[in-house]
């Protein structure tokens, strides 16, 4: 059983008995563009990818030594994270994010976890 | 303001006000082995990792494809997080693991966050 009360607080939950697939998304880019990578991702999301259905989370993460920018995204089903590149609206992004980053998309289930 | 009352379940939980560090790990694997890799991870993590200064949390995840297991893992420090490699007993883990695999560990800070 849990309850979680969150006010004002954006918390993305992993866990094993969740109806989700996980897309982690691995972005190679130049130190001095992962900002900008990271602007262009947050519009993506912004305007596009947060509307779509089955959306459920987007969660940009910064490497410390400025050569990766991941997303690890979850999405209610491998359909809906298809989906995405037959909607214009989203794919129009894309070039923007290609001419500074390479991706590589990949979609996962949660295995195995641990707490300390 | 955020409660959580958990009974037996393992939840992890990505947010931008935590005091940690993320490592995300890729690892590239030959399908046919996928679940050899998912093993190992899982017993360096029970043996060794858990018990570690600064574990916060692993959390394994197997790609739909079979080529890639990634573990999400949340540290205190980046010092608890470089402290692994000069701990014999984690150490003694990775060659199993490197005949098998390669794999790319990144530390990261959460960026951004977008819930639906």
């Amino acid at each position: 059983m849990t309850t979680t009360i969150t006010s004002d607080r954006i918390v993305t939950t992993i866990a094993q008995d969740q109806e989700l697939i996980t897309l982690i998304n691995i972005f190679k880019v130049e130190p001095e563009n992962q900002q900008q990578l990271i602007d262009l991702l947050i519009d993506a999301t912004e305007e596009v990818m947060c509307k779509l259905p089955g959306f459920i989370s987007a969660n940009v993460h910064k490497s410390l030594d400025g050569t990766r920018v991941t997303n690890y995204a979850q999405w209610r089903s491998i359909d809906d994270f298809r989906a995405i590149f037959n909607t214009p609206e989203a794919t129009a992004h894309m070039p923007a994010i290609g001419k500074i980053a390479e991706s590589e998309p990949t979609l996962y289930e949660v295995s195995y976890m641990k707490q300390a």
